[in-house]
């Protein structure tokens, strides 16, 4: 497949809990690395225009568009689509509709750019509910493995789970370069039978379509997994992957803290913490997880990264990179050649379902 | 309330990975530590009897009751039913049912245990169905968050869920000494409206019942709360609390693994690991989470505490010295007490569901 010259990222500059400074620091690191890059930032003019002005990489290669408001991170996403048209969300959305970017990136509210997103963009042919995806640190050989759905909609059924694990794997294929992604089904035990009674039918499901979704089965995964070498993608509704992925995180920010109170323990503990240091901060940068910016809106006709809301200049331009990875490979339209023979499917099964 | 005079533990000696000698181990730990505590010991008579006699602190406390079978791990909960009567998991049960011992402790396959306990106790008044609750390391002031349910069932309807409440805050009373816990129900949010629709209904109970039950109601808690102060019970469906669960205890796993590795990078920092060897130490042993072993069954006619198939005679130690504590502070009975208003309100729910 070509890749589509210069790719156009359409940055929403404003929502990020550190403002526009920060994202427009991040968009210029992104253009010193890549020189092929470009970028339209959406939000307030006589804010944007002084922030960009100040960056010699910018000149020439990012348009801003002026949008007056912002959607508030407190925002409840049917409040913020009722006003949305002035916002720099929409805006940036927009900007993948009408075909000038290939890329959107925000730092904004979760909630309503999965609503403004789905709006604006639209879901692509065979996908029933849009995704939320993001890489996880783990013992797999590429060093993350992908979850997928965690949070854009609280339930899933088994088609559902069926087209993420298409869509999950196409993502692993693009972010991971792997060949033929392994993918595994969030459970509760990995024999067979156990579980909710729909997590059978969606394994069963994701069993039959490995071959055309270009990836291998390796059926039920626990939550022990995530951070494990058992599969790259691992498929669940998105209120497990929320609870497994914040628990995760919340058990190793305790053990953070943890650590830092041994180390103050003593002297010699002290001591310790500093000539281990270097080690230390290596690990730390290997499996941080807000190193790896950005969950990934799958299933919708355009690329959407969702950026952390307390992403730093490094953490958007890790999300920036993250868009330009996808425009670059065309993974919009490669999700949806994947996803299209979903829609014989999902007719099939409506068809059965109906009979 | 009155403490039961010198408590009776039944104890299924077999079913654990290490086999009976450390069950028994276990058992002599807790016997030197607690003389007031007598024990009922379940398995092969001709295996268990040779044990006991090497355990001076045992003599005349320990009394081996023979049952020629084990349930295997691999056992499902099924067929383990099938053949239950002739083994030492049905018979450490059937020693609480006959009024012998007020606790039973076993090492046993999960699945098997709770479905011969249900069967064998049967279920306590005002409670649909039983849970098994763990404690959780965390930065709560008593080092602990109790989790239920882990998994005694995959689903749980806004009623369960209101009464795994009730019985995880007494057992909050019980096992951590707190007058008055903190519950909060766990979603993908703190706000109001997140999640999914039964648990809007499931926090409408859980507050209603607040007073009846004792406990201070908290709202919605998320993941990475399990490590946090938010609340001292979190409440949960079988299904989310062991992937819950899991997931933390894999990212701790993998971080512990990480640091091992950082610590042998270079020289320097392997002379640091042996410098700081004792803070860290200390810290494992504060927040490991098999320190604290055993998975207690709420709301049976019964005590009944799975310690880990793994644990060594520290870990039965652990599990035994909570069913002591069980048996001592009559536990069955304040649960069935605090749980008779749940009858009342089930009727009232069923009848107007009925309407």
């Amino acid at each position: 497949m070509a890749a589509a010259p210069d790719p156009v990222i359409s940055v929403d500059a404003m929502g990020g809990d550190r403002g526009p400074a920060t994202v427009v620091a991040g968009v210029d690191r992104c253009a010193r690395e890549m020189p092929d890059l470009r970028f339209l930032l959406h939000g307030p003019e006589n804010v944007l225009t002084p922030l960009v002005a100040r960056r010699a990489a910018l000149a020439g290669r990012c348009e801003v568009r002026h949008a007056a408001q912002a959607v508030a991170m407190t925002d409840k996403p049917s409040v913020a689509l009722r006003r949305a048209q002035d916002t720099s969300m929409w805006s940036a959305l927009s900007a993948i509709k009408a075909g000038e970017a290939q890329a959107a990136v925000s730092c904004g509210n979760t909630g309503a750019l999965m609503a403004m997103a789905t709006m604006r963009l639209r879901r692509a042919e065979g996908v029933d509910r849009p995704a939320i995806a993001v890489f996880w640190p783990s013992r797999s050989a590429s060093g993350h493995t992908i979850v997928l759905d965690v949070g854009a909609d609280v339930r899933a059924d088994p088609t559902a789970l069926a087209q993420f694990a298409v869509m999950g794997a196409e993502y692993a294929r693009v972010a991971l370069d792997l060949d033929r992604p392994r993918v595994g089904l969030l459970n509760v035990g990995s024999e067979e039978g156990k579980g909710r009674p729909e997590l059978q039918e969606a394994s069963r499901l994701i069993c039959e379509n490995a071959d055309h979704g270009g990836y291998d089965w390796r059926g039920y995964v626990e939550g022990g997994d995530l951070c494990g070498d058992k599969a790259d993608v691992i498929v669940t509704d998105g209120f497990t992957g929320n609870v497994a992925l914040k628990s995760a995180e919340g058990a190793a920010a305790f053990i953070g803290d943890e650590l830092k109170r041994a180390f103050r323990h003593t002297w010699l503990s002290r001591l310790a913490a500093l000539m281990a240091m270097p080690s230390l901060s290596r690990m730390k940068r290997r499996i941080d997880p807000r190193r790896v910016n950005g969950g990934v809106f799958l299933g919708l006709r355009g690329a959407v990264v969702k950026s952390h809301g307390s992403a730093d200049a490094t953490g958007v331009a890790a999300a920036i990179s993250l868009a330009a990875r996808m425009a670059r490979t065309g993974f919009t339209e490669r999700v949806a050649g994947r996803a299209a023979f979903l829609t014989m499917q999902r007719q099939a099964l409506g068809g059965a379902a109906a009979q």
